[in-house]
């Protein structure tokens, strides 16, 4: 996508160097990073240089490449690699293609089948989302599931994106997401740089807007997707889709199907991480509650089936109910 | 209520002085402004060192009985007071009893009523909430309407109060409040010096832990409540009367009758007021979105009286459905 006006992928290769969009200089500043080796690649991905499901398994495919290219002891590089956040299940997987290849000449080959692979899952939602975006139509979504999250279109923002370039005037509501504000760092910066009308909202403000009937529809992304058609995502998203369903408003979830866990019955199976109070303590370094004072921080929550419209994935828009078809075929 | 142990209220006077707590200091630091003039009241009051509708009625009234010791011109006082938050009804009511007074000492004495009113009606909906609030009832809260903004026990937080001081075990979930946060600095410290049990979370985290049954009652504050049952309150508390409703929960709104506008027939009557996007933009002086972005900041949202399970008021638990009472008897 695109930075001003010109063409990035959040994660690519370049001789034998991986080179990232380097994520918590956004929004203020726009760098890359260049990692010289494997071991540069997997402390990248540890620090969260880069973070998002689908740009975590791009650059680990590309750093077990480097492993190749060096000559490095193959067991030990995975090691590395995979240790760096061991809950992305993207990652493992990708390791594990690039792993089984002959030589190096095949390694860079698979990691950049892999990356093309995601790209191409974000750019399939974009088109398959597309009917549901007209001129008009006012978009709210939650966080940041854009193409820094997907190394290109990303889930959730990728329909909004096609519509946007293909001239439809389509606005998006974009919630701050608190505690970490991805929505008003992330995601604006994504679609300043696409040129997507937008206004960030406090996250308090949704269903004010939503009441007032200034939004059409609402599409988020999804961290895991239950056999049921639970969804868990960012802390938030069952408030705005309670609230989309108590104002009939369509409340669609977007996400590649390897996000679809279905040995995972229903949303109370899914393990939901408790994050350090400090996310909440603070705001951009400053202390806001009082010392001492005590907080609870869940980084993520469930969505029951029965609040969501639909699921767009690269195989089509489905309905809670009809992701066993996925497996069934 | 307690300060380090020891009693305060939001304001009061000390011989010709007027005495408020320093609102924008908290949570970090505990100071007292004397404000030896009408003008420094006036000041006082505009700059929002003090905060609140009761707190600015009963500021206001001393800083009336202060132009009668002064032997200001006291038409001149009145506009100069009244002209710093123009749409406080609280003030011009208070200042206008104040103004009518034949003498200073009558003065002195009709500003001392009226804020020892305040602290009453506040001690008031504590009683009439008690019975609400069982040992073992965990409260979620929004935004702060406790006694830096009534004086003396607040509204919403003043059940919660009188329960703890009884003994009973109440546990409180304190919405941060964004985008002032009022939560997880004023009503947070509140809580806090009076030992009230308490975790802070992002806005987003109320629906979490409703669905998780974690929330057992909802009580709010209010600043304007229509003839219907509607109630204007910050924004946010439409968001979770909504997911209340959803999870069963009781939402009660707590205010002093004085909030209760009968000449306004439903909350689409009620204005609402658009603050300045910075306010979203900044987190403790930090810009948090991209240069250029834009925000929408509505300080203000409109709950429907179907999503409220009863007001609190001075005179009893009364169903929205149940106001035009008031004004029948």
């Amino acid at each position: 996508m695109k930075v001003r006006g010109k063409n990035y992928r959040a994660v690519w290769m370049k001789g034998r160097d991986v080179v990232v969009i380097n994520q918590p200089l956004l929004p203020h500043r726009f760098g890359l990073l260049r990692l010289k080796n494997h071991r540069e690649t997997a402390e990248a991905i540890r620090t969260m240089i880069i973070r998002g499901a689908g740009t975590i398994g791009a650059t680990a495919a590309y750093g077990m490449a480097q492993a190749f290219l060096e000559g490095a002891d193959l067991a030990r590089a995975y090691r590395t690699l995979n240790e760096t956040r061991p809950t992305a299940v993207d990652l493992k997987h990708a390791l594990d293609l690039v792993r089984a290849c002959p030589d190096a000449v095949a390694a860079v080959a698979e990691a950049e089948r892999i990356t093309v692979e995601y790209c191409e899952r974000g750019a399939q939602i974009a088109k398959v989302g597309l009917p549901l975006i007209k001129s008009g139509t006012r978009v709210l979504t939650h966080c940041n599931a854009g193409w820094l999250a997907l190394v290109d279109w990303g889930s959730a923002p990728a329909p909004i994106y096609l519509a946007h370039r293909l001239g439809r005037k389509v606005f998006v509501w974009v919630d701050e997401t608190r505690p970490r504000c991805q929505g008003a760092s992330l995601t604006s910066w994504e679609f300043m740089q696409e040129g997507v009308p937008h206004k960030i909202i406090a996250d308090n403000a949704a269903g004010f807007f939503m009441r007032r009937g200034e939004v059409d529809l609402c599409i988020v992304g999804a961290d895991r997707i239950a056999a049921n058609g639970d969804v868990a995502n960012k802390v938030g998203t069952y408030e705005k889709a309670v609230l989309a369903h108590a104002n009939r408003i369509p409340f669609y979830v977007a996400a590649p199907t390897s996000t679809i866990d279905r040995h995972c019955r229903t949303g109370d199976h899914i393990p939901i991480e408790e994050r350090d109070e400090d996310e909440v303590h603070y705001m951009a370094g400053v202390r806001i509650s009082p010392r001492g004072a005590r907080a609870a921080n869940p980084a993520f929550d469930v969505t029951p089936a029965r609040y969501i419209t639909g699921i767009i994935t690269a195989r089509g828009i489905l309905k809670p109910t009809e992701l066993r078809q996925l497996w069934k075929r």
